[in-house]
């Protein structure tokens, strides 16, 4: 990790695109960002257009001008390399570069992120406007941190995207009959012959490959991810100390393996909207931050002042807006950055909202920033401890991928819905747990819990097995869990395949339910279950036939099936729910009411509904 | 307008094909239209393909027997290019014309309206046909008017259009810097630098720019003008004194700016199909006609034997078609037409119903229209006085257009329910509304509504201004209106924008909402609400917080959310719902009683349960 | 009908997918096969690209080795010709044979069924493929069968299906005039004026035109038909005495006409998998393969271990496989069949399931397997005598398909549904139905059903009406019968068209209903009414407005509406429910209980919850 050098404390600002408006705009944004506390800001996500209006031909004026501006009145730049959005004059002379779906349609400009990662023409120019970007301010005292791109995640089908497909399963299957073994290609007459016979998964008759389509993600990802190290070594070279990252989104689709990732940037950084439950989900999002940064500081880089349900836009409660920049620092942002400094006034995203919004400085989201900007100095001191955290989730992004394979007994599961669930739980009872990689070292933890990571390595499988055998905590592992090596294929022989062992149990079938059924402790179970045989475990519940629901091997727990929050939390001994979010980071303690009640905390505090503490408060006990 | 000569009275027919059928059936066709009143009909609305069935071979026989046969019966003829559906042979030659999707498809031929009117062959194709024809008939005495194509609507997304599309910017905007500028390019680097790198709006990545869609539409409209005002003079040239129109159809979708329109067609022509309300969704689509034409009449072209609900076909009550059609004929209908004369018994449309139907003339439809055209000559007389219409409701197609963007704080809003709930809240309150155009005239209206006009000229807003400031009346304006300007982009500074001045109030924040909430005047709001300043305006009612949701200043109200209908009414101080469908020509008073009870009406009539009145009646008071 | 020589009794087995496997693993399969008393295994069905791993050269050692291995084992073989799934460099060298959707995407292999079934080069692939095959083991000793491709029913819709589509046609319709009069090309403009201007109905812009949609799939089933015939000719020239089959698939997209294809196959063999109700679906299944099979021996060739719902897999319990097993037997199959032994650890579909499950043969599931296939060698006398249905319900493919075009009077209306109905009150009632084509004889049968036959051929309907007035029995017919003629063109002058006379009366109307109406006689009737006059015909039950629902004209009954099953049960005089599943052949009657109760059945035997008997019981009275 590297952090800005002279940009001390925590980053406070957002995304600033001043060439949407006349320069007389620039001049009062400037002073509100005085107003506001601001620091930093990313600049030229999407100026491609405005910087490179002809190809080779720059326009550099205008960028110069908000630079020197935003320098004047203190505030950092997050610059960007803007290849998130190509231009049209560039779509226009390379139209094999455009995005192709999996259909064969391919995509116009017109919107963003209408670009093939593999093709040529778009690497190479890619390449060149970082450089020119980065000679032309290298040296600029503004600069203080490398934005390359914008939420990576763009698909194409294009036959750039399957020669590249083809060269990277070279590199990971060696021989054509690793592959076809990889890949179970004896079934229905798929076994490749040749390595240009391979195509990226498209729109075929009925099924895809189930392995093609999890290695056509793994192959995306590392694909991007090769983009942005050229982009990096290009930054790298010509300023070394200005340290370079972008920008993870969340979502299903995103064929982004953050664990790979987080070892390139220097900084891990997120953006983040919560939909349905903002504080669980920010959280949730925040835990999964610093997971990826294996512990370390990482940013907050988009957030937005309202809050996108999907049927609407919902305005933030008073105060949500530090509550929730609170819970991020909490958990180990270095900042609060939002989407965006000013509301557009035109473009697709006019409605997305900003620290300024349409109705101007004189509004309630506006102060509401302007306090938010005043606090976050004073909380500094209070995030130079680690953020600590008794429980460990495993995450796994390519086991999430393999999970979203049609043809699943259920199409009721998921991988999030699992690995949220365990995150709920545990923070409604105060226990913050982090995120960590099926490799890790566990022994740190008193519980470790495994959410549904149906896609697992034989060494992950031992490092679980060596955590539960030395006896550092418990080991709770759900149901479709352990069942598939890293090709997707089933270990045959009894479920869960590599993790029988350590469970003690030998599954025989899977039951997906549809209602839900009442195991013998009273509990609710729902969605799934299976025909468990003790093989070494015992059972701690069962079903209404008798058999094992949840089975406990020396301090190896699992779980048949989906329990309800409330059986969980007694599974996992949490005791009563926690009066508010609450984090400890050594001597202090972050204490954020999100409710709308009076609340105790540790510390004998009250918090008033909707009110928050950070407080030197001792440890009970 | 122009009205066909010699055609006195109201219009009654329909849609007539009689090349699916034998020469035999044409005689009993005409034998019963004489039956059933029939004057008029519309013929070769889609004979192309039987007109011309090689390109350059014409087959004109079979029709000239047809109008022989319509002239000797006394009925005349709206003879139709049949340009809205070229033959296959001509798709085969030129599959450059065939329609392509947002996403590239090229459609087939073996449907109707596969064409593209920007196609150079298309347009040459279309002045052909239409030229032979009209010289073919021009001389016909049984040649009432001309019915160019039908229901305009079709879009295309091909290279043709994309150089149409360009074409037509340069006239919009003159400059590329001025297009740049009106579309917000600098959003998402879309910024052009080339007029050759715009497109169409095509599939792409994500979130297509809101102007770029807007000015497409509104390129749309003006392309298929240009494609009817080709015809209209080819017809004018050949039969200058026979009125040229189309018909328009409704439908979100469709891509026709009616205001515009209506200054070409010689006479608005209108196809309606209700489908959830028939009496209220006529009530609307005939004053919305009447609007249209300028207060002058107007003709109902299509309507249906039956109501189309979605999922089926439901029968027509005893007397519903006479209902229906007597409220298109007070409302300015110089006719009451259908779709179709026969219904067909095969082709797509074999279960759309006909005058005649299936069954044949031993039926009650046919009965039913048999009457229908024995009673419209009596109305005549009745029909003479313009429609009195005391209120006014604004209408602009582009800003409905406009509101169609994805994106929006809410997905519950539209344009169309906006509209439509105004002017149900007047019609159940017996009280008839104009629709009107943002510039008109308002000064004789007591009452003016303006519903979710989101986009408004600054000329409009000044029009609205003068209204109120005026005396003339009330103006009630609700949310969204006032917002964007003609180019899609929001006035900044406080919402409603443009109307801020004239309502007196600043508006902060959109807070859109799921679950209705109830007003402290005990009115229920929902869907929507806002964060109101007062301005100079008075509240009239108050959120539970106590901001103001509907605000008074002047003679100008302010409805900041959807209101309940009883809310609504109460608001605009109607007093009870009208006992039957009400509306006033001069002398005349059109009553219709929809509903299943006996009612009393002005006049101290009663009419029985699905009874109407067209009489005399001395103005109230 | 042809029967493998050799293979006496019943068939049992499944799908046999060795390539799947290593070696190692073969020997264990057959062990355990011969465990499980299997007979017969399908082999090869989708290992074409492992025979031919690069074109002409072919690799049969591995199936060499597994036929020795089966034939050691005492199993015999139905080969399959593996044209179903084409390989990876058939693809890459022939692009033109992939499968085109109707809007113009070419889509990719990776899955299976990837190709066009008009396209030369696969035709040809497919008879050398075939050829090869045929000519390696045609004296195998194991081979006891060939399986020809595999489920039948793949659209495409590119230029070579245009041309042979085009081919088709004219040997159905001889000349233009006759095709544009059966297709009532007249209406939009779709007059053909040469042949090259017909095509497939491709995306178009709006309604299909349903004659053409229609004419397609029979054209697609006689293309398919063409290339079964093909291979089954090669296979005949080099075995003469091997039955050739191919198994049917049900779905409502499937182009099959399997009336005309079960003249062609030697012995009719279909897949079954129930969804909702596996013992109604399983008799209705059944009963319709032994009436393609004209009432001899059929085979289910696959079937599952579970239940796929659309939500999830359900496993059968316990039994459930054998019951549903011996309800196929019971109704004529000469065995029972399984997709698939083993299940697959990858490919796409690693979760169907497999005689031998993933938890390996120490399992419930296998050891079901085992019972079964010790069962059923003791029920080959019981199967010798024909399955007796005193019922028969009209089956017409092409009824099925013209119902499935747009635009119908409601959404709601189904072919599948309304003869399902027909079969499940006769099922519940214990009455077995024979399905027969509506040119059948129908002499012997006492109740005839006709549900929803909407397209119907003046033969067909005088053979219904010899049936009804030659007193063989009771004629019950359905709403939307007899209206069209074999083009799907309505017969106009009132409904049912060819029925009126037969069933004597005119129906003037449809009237499709949303909420359910009760009839005078306390029925409940729904989804459609109609206004029925009668015409020498009495009414049985009346609308609430009188006029007749339920007519009967002779022993011809007329239902213009949907009744409820127990309404339907009423009108047919079908008693009280039978307590299980019964199936007469001769003196054996086959019971199954599929319930949970403890049933009494004929013979005053008691049947357990699940429980079944095979037993010779003399017929009641």
């Amino acid at each position: 990790m590297r952090w800005p050098k002279g940009l001390d404390g925590l980053c406070y600002g957002g995304d600033y695109n001043p060439e949407q408006w006349p320069e007389e705009v620039w001049r009062e944004d400037v002073a509100l960002m005085r107003e506001a506390g601001v620091n930093l800001v990313s600049v030229g996500v999407f100026s491609w257009a405005r910087l490179e209006p002809v190809e080779g031909s720059y326009d550099f004026g205008w960028l110069d001008r908000v630079l020197d501006l935003l320098h004047e009145g203190g505030v950092r730049v997050d610059l960007a390399t803007p290849t998130a959005s190509p231009p049209p004059w560039f779509s226009l002379a390379h139209p094999d570069a455009l995005t192709v779906t999996a259909d064969g349609a391919r995509l116009s400009h017109g919107s963003r992120d209408t670009y093939c990662v593999s093709a040529p023409a778009y690497r190479e120019a890619s390449a060149r406007i970082a450089r020119v970007l980065a000679e032309r301010y290298r040296d600029h005292p503004v600069l203080a941190m490398w934005h390359v791109h914008n939420e990576y995640g763009t698909w194409c089908h294009c036959d750039h995207v399957a020669a590249a497909f083809r060269t990277w399963l070279r590199g990971r299957h060696g021989t054509l009959e690793a592959l076809n073994d990889a890949w179970t290609t004896s079934f229905w007459s798929q076994y490749y012959s040749a390595w240009e016979q391979i195509m990226p998964p498209r729109a075929t008759q009925y099924l895809p490959n189930p392995a093609q389509v999890l290695d056509f993600r793994r192959f995306l990802s590392d694909e991007m991810l090769g983009h942005f190290r050229e982009q990096k070594a290009i930054l790298r070279e010509l300023t070394p100390d200005v340290p370079v990252t972008t920008n993870f989104v969340f979502g299903d689709w995103v064929p982004v393996d953050q664990w790979k990732w987080a070892q390139e940037v220097d900084l891990v950084a997120i953006d983040h909207y919560p939909s349905e439950n903002p504080p669980e989900e920010t959280a949730f999002a925040a835990d999964l931050a610093r997971g990826w940064a294996g512990g370390r500081p990482w940013l907050l880089m988009e957030q937005a002042v309202v809050t996108y349900t999907g049927p609407r836009m919902v305005a933030k409660r008073p105060g949500e807006i530090t509550r929730l920049s609170l819970s991020h620092v909490a958990r180990g942002s270095r900042g609060a950055m939002f989407f965006q400094w000013r509301a557009s006034r035109g473009g697709a995203e006019l409605w997305h909202g900003g620290m300024v919004p349409h109705a101007g400085p004189d509004s309630r989201i506006f102060r509401e920033i302007r306090d938010l900007g005043n606090l976050l100095p004073a909380l500094a001191e209070a995030c130079r401890d680690p953020v600590e955290a008794p429980a460990a989730i495993l995450w796994d992004t390519e086991a999430g991928w393999a999970l979203q394979s049609p043809g699943f007994p259920s199409t009721g599961i998921g991988y999030l819905e699992a690995v949220r669930q365990a995150h709920r739980v545990l923070y409604r009872h105060g226990v913050t747990a982090d995120f960590v990689h099926p490799s890790a070292d566990l022994s740190g933890y008193e519980l470790v819990i495994v959410p549904s990571l149906y896609l697992i390595s034989e060494d992950a499988a031992d490092n679980l097995r060596r955590y539960a055998d030395g006896g550092h905590g418990t080991l709770v592992v759900s149901f479709l869990s352990g069942i598939a090596d890293e090709h997707a294929r089933i270990r045959v022989g009894g479920y869960p395949g590599a993790l029988r062992g350590v469970l003690g149990v030998r599954v025989e079938e899977f039951l997906p339910i549809g209602e839900p059924v009442t195991l013998d402790t009273g509990d609710t179970a729902s969605l799934w279950t299976e025909r468990v045989h003790l093989a070494g475990a015992e059972a701690l519940a069962r079903y209404p036939d008798g058999t094992p629901a949840v089975t406990r091997h020396g301090r190896a727990v699992y779980v048949s099936t989906r329990l309800s929050d409330d059986a969980y939390a007694r599974l996992l001994g949490l005791g009563s729910p926690a009066p508010v979010e609450l984090v400890r980071r050594g001597e202090w303690l972050f204490a954020i009411n999100h409710g709308g009640g009076e609340r105790k905390i540790p510390g004998n505090l009250l918090l008033p509904p909707g009110g928050y503490a950070v407080a030197k408060v001792p440890r009970p006990g």
